[in-house]
């Protein structure tokens, strides 16, 4: 079943003519969570035909503009589309605060319902429902700032037919065998579930972190994600640089990838300074070898 | 001199997949004047090598979140450039109330200084230096909204070379004679200044009219501007439409332009419902004669 991640920006604060600010969706079962929401989101999101009716949650990593920005004229669009279902912002309580004086200014009398759910700088489980659960991982920043970890749960037990047939389960009992139930025949033996059934697909994840300086210990805290985002504004040269201004260098950035022992590595949030994005691919490769070079369009399976 | 228009953006509240929301920046004599900011505004400026240390002045026709919404990561990009110097934005009482409320939070400590000149629905001058005057003429729209009419004041009378030589005009006195003074030789006799001098260049206006509903009295009031913007956002077979949203058609803008003897007329803030520009043009033009279709990265020297 569907969990992808489409990369909407993967620019930094100052405007580059190549990156959008911040933005990224993932899409899981075909249900759309926006990670951030950079000014020009809402024009991504129609040029990589993302459907907005579909878009029920936006998590929001801090309250830089560069995160931010997109959000009133997203929202304004949604009401004007004549959507009328709600949407929920995640965000700290000062985004609650500046936002709903936004979004009351200029979406006054529009039929949308915007909901906050207030969160914190801290580990937190901020979404669940029967087949996700959205987590925070506090970061390093100049402001307060989280990660989100996206954690498919483990799905049901696949049914093994051949060993199903072979002891006559009826199809009726199938839903309770795969959820881990044994058989019990009408001669009341009972036939283990083990038997019956195969293991689930391994479960999925996503950590999106940004924007953060380097954390050694954050590995611990995302260990073994199939695929993680994490941002890499600056490239080792301008390391002091990174790490004054709450940011992290491409090989940082790899160095967590490296010890929490994820599937691959997702680079983006570029400072504008550098030219030539392959340079953050590089560098992370040198010390990661599975790395993907973020870029406006991208869609990668998780 | 230089007095040029430029088009970054000319679509309307729902976004398009080739339009931005509303932008426009008048270039006087190399100082930027822009004209609402919709999102996406910065890049744009950005793409059309539009440069920002030129830009002093905004000025808002209304406050919906298509003329409005590119302001924040604009100053916010302009502050990150270390642009140091002041901005002002002309506004009404509300704009600045909400739009100060988030360039607080959002641009805490960045080294701009963003000015608010208070406007009202009325015609008044609202900026003025010695050769440029920009003056509002109050629209219909859903909530208050004002057009700006940017018109060149007069320039000095330019100097007949061969006549000053013949009377033996010094140099020196050029200056006063370009302002308009006769020039009174040694032995007391005047030489009458239009003797002198020849009529200035013909001062140049523009008028910029977005959004409103078609005002049957507003061509009075920007009588014969060289070049006229009018919003279009319907065309005629959906009138009322137009009518009940507080918006024109493109006959009706036509109409306007015909009324006020106008040079040229622009236009634009097109409805995404219509897939195809030129029918504007066309339905302005069966009106009257002299229409630009308005398209991002349009450049038109006024």
């Amino acid at each position: 079943m569907k969990f992808e991640v489409n990369v909407l920006g993967c620019g930094s604060a100052k405007p580059s003519p190549i990156h959008n600010p911040s933005c990224t969706v993932v899409n899981f079962r075909e249900n759309l969570f926006m990670i951030d929401c950079g000014e020009g989101a809402q024009k991504e999101l129609q040029r990589q035909r993302l459907k907005l009716p579909r878009l029920n949650h936006i998590f929001l990593t801090h309250l830089h503009g560069d995160h931010v920005f997109g959000l009133p004229g997203l929202l304004g669009t949604m009401a004007l589309s004549g959507l009328e279902g709600d949407i929920t912002i995640h965000t700290f309580e000062d985004g609650k605060k500046i936002l709903s004086s936004i979004f009351d200014y200029f979406n006054r009398g529009l039929p949308i319902d915007v909901k906050f759910n207030v969160i914190r700088p801290e580990e937190a489980v901020v979404f669940e429902n029967d087949s996700l659960r959205v987590r925070t991982v506090p970061l390093r920043h100049k402001i307060p700032a989280v990660g989100y970890v996206f954690e498919e749960k483990p799905g049901l037990r696949h049914i093994n037919r051949e060993m199903c047939d072979f002891h006559q389960v009826p199809m009726w009992a199938f839903n309770r065998i795969k959820a881990g139930e044994d058989f019990v025949k009408d001669d009341g033996s009972v036939v283990a579930n083990a038997l019956l059934t195969k293991d689930p697909s391994k479960p999925r994840s996503y950590a999106h972190i940004s924007d953060t300086s380097y954390i050694p210990d954050l590995a611990e805290k995302i260990k073994g994600v199939d695929l993680l985002f994490h941002e890499t504004t600056y490239l080792t040269p301008d390391k002091d640089k990174a790490k004054e201004r709450g940011h992290s260098t491409a090989a940082e950035a790899a160095r967590v990838a490296l010890d929490a022992n994820v599937g691959r590595l997702l680079v983006g949030h570029y400072s504008s300074r550098y030219k030539d994005d392959t340079l953050f691919l590089d560098e992370a490769l040198s010390v990661f070898p599975n790395v993907i070079l973020g870029k406006e369009g991208l869609r990668i399976s998780v």
